[in-house]
């Protein structure tokens, strides 16, 4: 029985590489001064239609539990995110920086690449207006790509503007229900033929064509972009009016990290929301925030060869050529433990090349061999590179294998 | 709208708290050489029913999903694990140790303490039939514990062996369907009145009596603790035939951790169940393990107050007296990050007291601060705890807050 289709499995080289991917964006988003928070994985079904309608229902792992609750299995942190942060803000000094790596499900169509889980990194910086703040979270995300060894020629930040798109629909008089549709023409304007687009963008067309072939005046992308380049961080991103994020509820700057070689999805997206901590939490407090996903991070990561992290490793085996001595070879064991030394030795009587065998394939830098010499107070220690052995005083073992 | 009933949200304190749990479960768990796995919190349904019957599926979140299929969110890890080691314990050389720290969901009756969700250590050893495994995976629950400081006085592994009883119960003749209730019976021993155990024993009340007042032989055990005492952990556990583990599998020694204080309930509980796998997976191998929530332990470190991590902080702000210099200022906010210094910067014009005040209540060691001094290239470096300042050249920033 396999697991469930676009459920992984983690063996122990997958999840070592998720842990020093998820302690990668630890580090970064510490060194910020976020802090850490998680919620449940299951919340009220409403909770998820009150933020993106029933439409989102489609994608949700979602139920009736045996207390008649209409639960779902979370799809997004930022449902979560509005719930305690409306709860609890007065504890709380602005601005808020937090972050979050939860687990979020969707029932997706299967494609290439595709899962129904995946984890996100989720950072939020709420209760602050200033684009400072845009900048700040924008340069988290640039600094979180750079923690793993990715530079400007690895990905790029594209910088758009969501309510200049908004302002530009209002002044020509286009009715809100209708926007969502002039927003997905936009996204696609790269990946579709002119001609489709222009069709979908009917009486717009040529006027959304210049702005996205000539650029557009924005000075919240001016401000944003200084900010940026005051940091260092001008190679990072270019501005490009075709990022709209399709979510209904942005309100300001909004962003995406590529690939430059344009080979795979969005590495990680966000922007400014101002008002929906107050539509879902009643709140009032302006907010910004992105996500980051592990798998396609993930796939860059490995194609690049840019993390590999170390298989578990012992550092001690302890080698038993006599089962006579097993119970002071276990004491021994406990002794390397306590002192914080990993080790292991043979749970059964094993031929003692074997035992060698599995402390070299065990990454073991020393073997400690217990025979019968420790009636006399000594072990014999074997550095495993080089195969030198000597004997050692059992008070000196421990000084011995930690310098 | 709060989260679902029985479910938990982790705001910052909470959630420093349950990553320093998890970080001492990982290292002791990997200084026994045991590495870390992970699988999915949503499985087929047949997994569990296969493996406890269909009663289970009262206890479980379970629905059908879009595809059709019966599915549950996680209830225990042990049958995700009879999966993966299905799958593919020829890759792994044999004992395989792994352990894991998924969070797992029961839909129980709401009471005191008890929750829906939990995160549980699970710790594993397959391929090893000695009892000398069961010794380092007692040792290993015994350590954990140490490891947040708790000693002899404040816990006890009670040891019993599941083995023993069943052959008691054939040498009496009892049909298997009866033993169940035999087994909760003698469970409940300590916790329900005398008559009522006798009346529930039967005719088997006054030798199930005798063995619990008296003890009984057991090898097994002797083993067991003998194999303890080598280790230096005679002290950690004591023998009590009233454990027996409710659950069908188990097959040999079984044991449960208290608080010797008997105000908690289990801490932690495991033991052999060598005919599992073969059972779920097909794979015969030998098996035991043992299971550590993070909610009872939680309790009784925070009363001992022997988990305090610290709140995450920072330990530079860069204050910034003047708007003019603001570009100067996140240039040298950059810096310090990407010397790995946590540091953080006002997001917006604020009162130069203010700023200090955040610098404090953040935790910060340094204050930089950025004025017309920097273009004489240099910043004023202010020491929290003893209010001295001093001029420092740029090139000499970093280094000083390092040293």
């Amino acid at each position: 029985m396999p697991s469930l289709p676009g459920f992984r499995d983690f063996y122990p080289a997958d999840c070592a590489f998720r842990n020093a991917l998820f302690s990668t964006w630890r580090a970064t988003a510490q060194r910020y001064g976020f802090v850490e928070y998680d919620g449940p994985p299951l919340e009220e079904l409403e909770l998820y239609t009150k933020k993106s309608g029933e439409e989102i229902v489609g994608q949700l792992y979602h139920f009736v539990d045996k207390g008649e609750r209409a639960v779902a299995m979370r799809s997004e942190m930022t449902p979560t995110l509005a719930r305690m942060v409306a709860a609890a803000h007065r504890d709380y000094k602005k601005p808020i920086k937090w972050f979050s790596i939860p687990q979020v499900f969707r029932y997706e169509r299967m494609q290439r690449g595709r899962l129904r889980e995946h984890f996100q990194l989720n950072c939020d910086l709420i209760g602050e207006a200033s684009l400072e703040a845009d900048v700040e979270l924008i340069s988290l995300c640039i600094d979180t790509l750079r923690s793993f060894g990715l530079t400007d020629k690895d990905f790029v930040i594209r910088l758009s503007d969501r309510q200049f798109w908004v302002d530009f629909l209002k002044s020509k008089n286009i009715p809100e229900d209708q926007w969502y549709g002039v927003f997905q023409a936009i996204d696609k304007f790269d990946r579709q033929p002119r001609e489709k687009t222009a069709e979908l963008l009917g009486p717009l067309a040529d006027e959304v064509f210049n702005i996205l072939d000539h650029g557009a005046a924005s000075e919240r992308l001016d401000t944003v972009e200084n900010g940026l380049k005051a940091r260092g961080l001008g190679d990072y991103y270019k501005r490009d009016f075709t990022i709209v994020r399709g979510l209904a509820y942005y309100t300001g700057v909004v962003f995406e990290a590529f690939d430059r070689s344009g080979e795979f999805r969005a590495i990680a997206g966000g922007g400014r929301y101002d008002n929906l901590l107050k539509n879902l939490g009643g709140v009032d407090l302006p907010a910004l925030g992105f996500g980051m996903g592990d798998v396609v991070l993930g796939e860059i990561l490995k194609k690049k060869e840019l993390l590999k992290p170390a298989t578990a490793s012992i550092q001690a085996y302890v080698v038993v050529p006599d089962e006579t001595y097993r119970a002071e070879a276990a004491g021994i064991l406990q002794k390397l433990r306590d002192a914080g030394i990993a080790a292991d030795m043979p749970l059964s009587p094993t031929k003692i090349g074997k035992q060698f065998q599995s402390a070299e394939e065990r990454g073991a830098t020393h073997a400690v061999v217990v025979d019968a010499e420790i009636k006399n107070g000594t072990v014999a220690v074997k550095t495993l590179a080089d195969r030198k052995q000597v004997a050692i005083a059992l008070d000196q073992l421990i000084p011995t294998l930690k310098g």
